[in-house]
């Protein structure tokens, strides 16, 4: 087995005036901010799904990029291939998670035992390849939405058959996860929803799904598995309607079943743009409701109404999403690149550009939160803005020690009120723009 | 005090060949639909303020309607005209509940004790206007979007002295309602949101809102309020973004805070446009969880990013949504005509028009949704879909005593599954339109 | 070779009230609608790549539906099986015309020799199956977007071999189209845009894609092809941008190239969607310009911001479609079903299913705006709107016989206008509830 | 007349690590790019009707801000007070130009003739206030979609009488713009579309309008105006479609009218992501049309589907703008603020504060882009992307002197191209970050 990316050199570090185009502007991993090195702070994943295996097919045209790494699709051998692809990979950009589907990592079988089976033989192999190395899983999870069997979803199916096959592959990726070590396992629902409301019980449905992630859990919990179980949130797309639509919805869902506990969110950039969205909206809300896990490090288009699942390159997103994480105080889990090249984007190099590109970004996210946060211009005006609560009246209305009739009484002396101060929404986006480009 | 609408002839049913544009063609109150009268199916409101107050203005433009009611704006001659036009437009379209905020109904003065006092008199006169008549109450509400105080929020205000002006509004909000019987109360949260997230904390905003629906439903309760609470979900507009963003976010919002068991969803068909569903979605949502309370009645434009508030006029979508409040039991709200003439229709013959046009809309819903079930083809076939969860390995799972391992186990010893049978989209749809069209 | 669907009865017209579901309940060929028989108004085409193509395979799961019509899929036998199903699925529904794209065909070959050669045998065979049908070809294309040569456009390469290639295959599918008879030939430029403005010329390529239809205009007139020339205008998807993003683009592209004399539009209602048009306005748009030609009928979901291809089903949006192809004298084309069955639908019998839906609702489209036209009182009151113009300052204006100065003069005297009347939109829309449900 | 802002220190460049809130960070008039100075290459504007008139009034709410500079709204002494407000603010920013419709300058009386005698007076006030300044007026337009008679539209209404108003407003705005001596003039056409399709004659709309954009131009160049027209591209808000829906749209009705040589594009940000495209874009197509003439310098947000006019501040935004700008060799006209404060925004200094943002924002755009520019790395990709059309058949095809039988030939003799190369998108974003961040 030689190697696939001999000509591409060893990635690294070169500070921002480097002119070689495979090497790092921005991520130094030794780096410290705020106390921790950037390699802690931004624990990158590779993609198994895109890297080794998206080769550029859309809807209206055949893919562009070889992936088959020398070997014919569909066997063990370019199963094989992948892994040795993908570790040669992480290896040259310093990247020291993955995150798979099950039949990522090997080609399914028409049956489900002879499947299971080249997950363990492939699994042996991964863990024979991550020995020496630093290289561990970030998650793993199943796929539930490719095969014909999950047209109706897989938790939410009709089918009591289909649903059993749901388990048997939830089951199959567990094992599979903890075998190598992974820190989560994620849910994505993306049949889990519904194409036409008028043959669809919903109710039926998300109890169902529900019941699933509690088997999932229990399960889990059983063979040893200590991590997060993870929803990763989408409105839609391939289905009319899924039912995590975003944040909200699905920590309400977990709220409502009894899953909170286990669960934390799973939040993609892109996915957070289809729902209407900001991504740093959905890791606050994720976050307030202490259940910012993940990442799917990606970038949508605000224009497309579709998982474009661009590398992210936009310095201002990766920036509002870092102040987030590092208010929350960091993730549980990782920034997992769930992108993919553009479609005439099909050369070797273009995968490292593209990691390179991403990998960057955060790193710059990473460095500008850090000194948003110690400019401290925004975050002393939000403290400021809500100071009237913490006494008199305010403090009552947080203590929960006041009423309706009182509050009503307080006002009618007062007969009118001060306005607010002002936001102050442009001087503080001036403070943005000063930190990030000064 | 004389008529405003004489030249409108008394509004009656007429049968669908009517030549009479002020007749209905298919609004008949007393024809029974399912062992109901179309009128105790369809308890139809007036929006006081689209109705009596909108004149057609927009971000663009004056208003091009006259609803002074031949008195001054700002006065409470006006006020009074505003209830007389009411009363007579009610009465004469056969039209039994109205919904308010507070400063519909009198012009809001510098002095919130002005203002109530203001309230007080104008609610003695509407309770005298409805002596006689079984005009009633659907719902009241304060306005706490419109005034410069609430810029940042009401219960989510970042000032105390503003927040309880809001509670003041409601106290005196709730009173009103009480007094003139209201069968509900509503909370729309327009300005219950962020601008910009930089300067917003949302966590603390989310607590004071909680906070502030909790003492009202405490004080509602002590004044002998026995209706529901409303949340009527906005995904944004006015502010970027509004907590109550869907119907699946407000019931997590109110499981959450532990207020679920006083609320309940109104639901606007435009508010469900803006936050990608469609109507009969956010329906859905609300009545499987047992929280399908009441309805705004109008339209939007899914190619128009705002809330136009249209009368409704589709039939599909109107048979849809009086499919799911049939199936879900009814409404223990009404639909409430939030809806306004477009800009050119700015005459008194078009405000009747539109409520011709809208009521008759919900008509024809009705009875097609009712043709729809007695039909029996959707149902049935929904019924079948997922009658592999009847028994066996599907009963357990239903029943919640199987696990992952057992489900795994039954899926490798069947290997592969049979697909779920087909799910027919195209036939139903074309059940739908032979329901509706023949 | 035998039967594909000899399960499926003959489809004929059995009338409205009719229980068998493989009836038509609308469409009857030989009812005559304003001087035409039904027939003779809806030249409705079967799309070759979606009823003899299209598996259900999306950008997240494999095909459910098997379209193999019993021989391997990549051969010719298999192209050939295609043309068997193809005709007996026309014949059994009454379908007059097809739709293709050269490689719908046959399989595309490495050596475009060998492709061409392929389509002349395959067209060979199936102007064999034509004989004694009355099924015609309505246009053909040839797919310049599947191929990843292609990546970069077609027309807009930045290859001029590419380029080359696009036009050798413009060649031969105008050779084939006009071998077949075809109405019509399209250009769909799904490649031909940008993915990424900053490496991209956007003059260079529109001029490059205006030269390479000025080209295939001279050739395909050479050969005797009297028809007309189309575009398909989409505004993206594939590609973040694509040149022909809406008819009024479109047209603006074709008259500033010199190619409006042989070119007109074909309308997708799906593209119309994603361009944030209705149906029927682009539609008018193509009809006031004299460039209405051919019609993609389908339907997209306005909540979804990709192409889904549904089958028709709307009758507001088909009423209101015909309108517009009725007032404007009738397609030069023809109503191709560019449409694709659900995913979940995935037997035989839903590919009838799904015909018998577009066929009626477009029937049903044509019955109600045939009754709204002779109804009159939505085209006397838009006559009567802009009387005005009918003389005085109107005519002058109309005219073009008076001067800013003489309109202002005028406007001056008089000081201040009327209003307009009323738009009297809400009655309108009653009218066309009126008509559609009567 | 005192001070307004005498609270405001004067606006100088303190360099970016200026901790003075009232500082410029980037913009430096005197610093020379590329051979012009900042001052030269950003002709900014005030937009008179948002900084001296917008107060925070949305659909929603009352206004925050108060702009009465001491006057009663609605008066000469206000509009005065609005004059001399504007001076100071634009001396102390150093702006040198603004922008206005007729009836934000004065306000608008009953009768047309006294609203002309107030423009007539209140621009012989601005012509005083000029002296001494180098502060001139950039563009002036008639506001033709406030007043209720322009419900249907102005050219486009269904009124003649109501079109003469439409002309007379042209012709006195015309005056006055040439009276102060403006670049340019502007047709933003707000009411120039429809709200249903049903009730409208789009083509006599269309021309109607077309007629009344000749007239003025025939009467501008009668009264010595030398300056452009311009069109301002929306695609709708408030009306449901306007027909001037993006630049490629207006450019195509300007040359089917033969309105191409008058007429240029004003390009407004917002407006572009309301017709779902990019700002660059728009200033694209037009430039490549050589229809780039001026900019309405604001910012949308992709996420919400109104008008929100927010103060530029994406840097990525503006330096992709200004690099089409620097490219196309600059504007005829200028930069006009088409901004407004947030809501919540609602202090003298918050205006200061949103000018010093956007300012700054396209002074660091116009810095970043140069160095794009001067940096070579992109323009070079493009150059050599197409180089391919430069010889050989590549080179006739650009000539026009082949034909679709010799291209075909080509590619027939050859068989199967070679791709193209790799559009290498993600590298050149990391060039761009590399730019933006160095």
């Amino acid at each position: 087995m030689g190697e696939f990316f001999s000509a591409i050199p060893e990635i690294k570090y070169e500070g921002k005036n480097s002119t070689n185009p495979f090497a790092f502007k921005y991520y130094d991993k030794d780096r410290k901010i705020m106390g921790k090195t950037m390699e802690e702070h931004l624990p990158f994943a590779m993609a198994w799904w895109h890297n080794l295996g998206a080769n550029g097919v859309d809807m209206f045209g055949q893919g562009t990029a070889d992936k088959s790494f020398g070997q014919a699709p569909g066997t063990m051998e370019h199963a094989k291939a992948k892994v040795d692809a993908g570790f040669e990979f992480m290896k040259k950009l310093g990247i020291k998670y993955f995150c798979f589907h099950d039949i990522d990592l090997v080609p399914e079988a028409d049956d489900i035992n002879e499947t299971n089976r080249r997950l363990d033989e492939i699994s042996d192999y991964i863990l024979e390849k991550m020995k020496g190395t630093d290289i561990k899983c970030l998650w793993g999870t199943a796929n539930m939405f490719g095969n014909p069997r999950y047209m109706n979803g897989a938790g939410s199916t009709n089918s009591a058959d289909v649903y059993c096959f749901a388990a048997a592959q939830v089951k199959k990726a567990l094992d599979i996860t903890v075998k190598l070590g992974g820190r989560g396992y994620v849910f994505w629902g993306g049949r889990e929803g519904y194409e036409f409301l008028l043959n669809t019980d919903m109710k039926f449905e998300q109890e169902n799904i529900a019941n699933l992630m509690h088997m999932a859990v229990d399960y889990g919990r059983s063979i040893g598995f200590k991590g997060d179980f993870y929803i990763e949130p989408k409105p839609k797309e391939p289905m009319k309607h899924q039912y995590d639509f975003d944040a909200a919805t699905a920590i309400g869902f977990l709220r409502q079943y009894g899953l909170d506990k286990d669960f934390k969110m799973n939040i993609e950039a892109n996915h957070a743009t289809l729902a209407q969205h900001t991504f740093e909206h959905e890791l606050r809300v994720s976050a307030i409701n202490g259940m910012l896990g993940s990442i799917d490090a990606n970038q949508g288009d605000p224009l497309l109404g579709w998982d474009t699942d661009e590398f992210p390159c936009n310095v201002y997103d990766a920036t509002l999403a870092m102040y987030e994480v590092l208010k929350s105080g960091g993730l549980t889990g990782g920034f997992n690149f769930d992108s993919k090249n553009r479609r005439p984007s099909y050369t070797y190099e273009d995968m490292f550009h593209a990691f390179i590109l991403g990998m960057d970004t955060f790193a710059l996210g990473l460095i500008k939160a850090a000194e948003l946060i110690e400019d401290g211009r925004i975050d002393n005006f939000v403290k400021e803005k809500y100071s009237s609560f913490q006494e008199g009246i305010g403090k009552k209305i947080r203590d929960k020690s006041t009423t309706l009739q009182e509050c009503s009484d307080y006002a009618l002396k007062m007969k009118k009120p001060e306005l607010p101060g002002s936001g102050r929404q442009e001087y503080l986006e001036a403070v943005l723009n000063n930190v990030l480009f000064k």
